[in-house]
């Protein structure tokens, strides 16, 4: 009889916890443990601004899964308060030291997943360590901002960066009746994810609900009264007052453990996998935040955060894990916002992107209503569509509006990864019916707008 | 100099007008002229059972142009009230009876359309003359029923055909107060676009709102009384008391001048054109409702008359008229329709279809909340996914649900477009985030089910 196989994942979140689970359902012998340094596992992470903002009523809601039903139901182990040393990629083990009682143990794998995520970047400006100033990563982060808040009796923030993060975060603070501003370094919101054109939709649409914006803006300084507390927020030359400071400067991969121990890391930053989730380092796989992607577009190796791909990656690493044949292809560069009441979605390449990927990218604009005239209800969408002058092929698209959004972007993502032309676009044959959208809608329009440009 | 070449278009409502307008801007010195035995142009047929429930408050808005715009915007002459009566491609001429007075005109052509459309199906029943027994198809018809329910203070209806007029109508007719029965000769309703299991959860959602929906029954007569007014329908040995009767038992093509000019007419029974819309008769082109399509994942013909197919080949037509070279190459059978509270969209082949068309088709359905669990609102979505067991790939998907039907039904529509497997379909990068999805949601989690049949 052979030994059972031991999975070690270091990591808990949405890719370790994943694909834990897929091992044990494809493989019912293996011994699985999950250690991780946080006090929580298999959380939202992506809810926790809402949950700041109060449309998340219920704190429980935001755990898939407990450390007891994973012992419980799946027979995996998970220890909590466990943080991962080195990695010995020799003897085929992972030192760990036990927070609670800085204990020191050694944990023998088979197979070795690294999730171990990524953390948010902390800008190096005077007045970073001031009370008063959070990140937005994990749950305690969440209940410490949310009890400052109640405690401080704060009215004013100072959001750094204007990602997602920082956008979410601004609407969820003004809901909660705390002014905001929000400081972005690049020239516009969202400068990862869009073209200049439809970032400036997005800023008007978060300057009309009342968030002071300052893109181009630096911060210089965070100033704290004599007992340490946030004061101000010196950007661009004036001071802001504000109570809290959030830190939504972008992240990146945790990557620490496994350059220690000589895995690849891509070029991108992250930890390089092939298609089936296994790093350089044989038995030993990475999924999730920290791990590296290949842009199905562009062809390039990647590497964007998401949630929804950490969960992708973690189920195919830990079928692969147990001896399965699954792959990961790659992402399309798929993400979307929520502004207020707007949404702001893209996917594929944006016009910058494509042109400095080498394509002769070209574009068309459009505004289409969600639905016909006659029909009530509804809103606009404006969608922005790339593609490529030689061939034809959608390269990307992005869209803002009210209605629809999340369609538009999820049928141009299975465009793109179909490959499919503008020519294609012009005739596809989405649902169409008068409560739902126009007879063409948004995005047979725009390619039929480059088409006429081809 | 040329002379300027002549288009004749016959049929004024998507396909026609949309044809008509594409060939004067891609060619601004052609003379078009669109005939219409009807009173009305450019209408939208798809919103009569919208206006006949009150939800369009405007008839004025059920018109997207007039007659009066096309004459003089787009310099296209229009004669309503005008019936083509025979085609000869041989002097290439159109006789034509104008209707107001009888008078025949002879109409030479350079390039002929053929946009005759579909017409309602009528089924032999005694008594299915009587007073009070309406198609929905047009204008008129839609007026003539709303003053009939005026008129006769309607409290009650009976509908032939479980179809997706014939549900849009009972839905509509109910918000008006009026009880409907809803009577399909096949066992299910819809069953044309949906397999029997999700045709189960439509059929228990209307009857759910007050529908009596009699499956798999024919009608046997509609009685009337003495001043000829409809009483009572015969169906399925008893008899229905109702004041209004709407056939709603399916359309066929317009096909009769087409086939009197021995235009091939294919096996679906709509006119055979090729991808630039050109029948087989050189210089005639025919599109929308009367046209035949091709099915691009069974490969073979089919004929769907559906309002948006047939703006996008009235586009190419118009194109290729005026001398260009695009292409329409199929449909992948998209449809959707909402049904109450519920929507319930399908793409591509359902399992019996795909059965029929020799797959080795394999199925997973599931339900999925549409969106995360911890973010307030949304609904489930049921969606049944139908791959081909040989290859993997994708052939058709069927949801039904209150929320991200459309958008489901859209993403798979490009799936299908673009050929996809479900072993894509499972890493396929979708836009999450809470407000819109779970980080997986309902395709996905199909796709994967799928994935571990195979």
């Amino acid at each position: 009889m052979k030994r059972p196989l031991k999975l070690l994942v270091i990591g808990g979140v949405a890719a370790g916890t994943k694909a834990a689970s897929k091992a044990r359902r494809d493989d019912p012998s293996m011994e699985i443990t999950i250690i991780t340094e946080e006090q929580y596992i298999s959380y939202a992470g992506c809810g926790l601004a809402y949950y700041i903002g109060g449309v998340v009523e219920n704190r429980d809601k935001l755990f898939a899964r407990s450390p007891e039903t994973f012992r419980e139901k799946h027979r995996i182990a998970v220890l909590i308060g466990h943080r991962a040393e080195r990695i010995n990629t020799y003897d085929r083990t992972v030192r760990v030291t036990r927070l609670a009682d800085d204990q020191t143990i050694v944990m023998p794998y088979d197979r070795l997943l690294i999730t171990t995520g990524a953390s948010p970047v902390i800008p190096r400006v005077e007045g970073i360590n001031a009370n008063g100033v959070f990140t937005l990563h994990t749950i305690p982060d969440a209940d410490n901002i949310l009890h400052y808040i109640a405690e401080r009796r704060v009215k004013s923030a100072f959001i750094i960066g204007g990602g997602y993060i920082g956008v979410e975060t601004a609407e969820n603070l003004l809901r909660r009746g705390i002014s905001c501003t929000l400081c972005e370094i690049e020239g516009q919101l969202l400068p990862k994810f869009f073209d200049p054109d439809m970032g400036k939709l997005i800023s008007e649409h978060a300057t009309s609900q009342g968030v002071e914006i300052l893109t181009g803006t630096t911060v210089e300084r965070i100033e704290r009264s004599p007992e340490g507390f946030v004061t101000a927020v010196s950007a661009g030359g004036r001071a802001v007052e504000c109570e809290l400071v959030i830190c939504a400067a972008g992240v990146r991969p945790n990557v620490h453990l496994a350059k220690e121990a000589r895995i690849v890391i891509g070029p991108t930053g992250a930890i390089r996998v092939d298609r089936r989730m296994e790093t350089s380092m044989k038995n030993v796989y990475a999924a999730g935040d920290c791990a590296e992607s290949v842009n199905l577009v562009s062809g390039k190796p990647c590497w964007y955060p998401l949630g929804s791909t950490a969960n992708k990656q973690g189920r195919v690493a830990g079928a692969n894990i147990a001896g399965g044949r699954k792959t990961f292809e790659g992402i399309v560069g798929t993400a979307i916002v929520k502004v207020f009441d707007l949404t702001a979605g893209r996917t594929g390449l944006t016009e910058q992107e494509a042109l400095a990927a080498g394509f002769n990218a070209v574009t068309a604009t459009v505004t289409s209503p969600g639905r016909v005239n006659y029909y009530p209800g509804g809103g606009d969408v404006t969608l922005k569509l790339v593609a490529d002058g030689a061939t034809g092929r959608a390269l990307g698209a992005q869209a803002v509006g009210s209605d629809s959004v999340d369609k538009v972007i999820d049928t141009m993502a299975a465009a793109l990864t179909g490959k499919l032309t503008v020519f294609a676009l012009t005739n596809i044959d989405l649902a169409y019916s008068p409560p739902f959208s126009t007879p063409l809608g948004a995005v047979i329009t725009a390619a039929g707008v480059i088409e006429e440009k081809l």
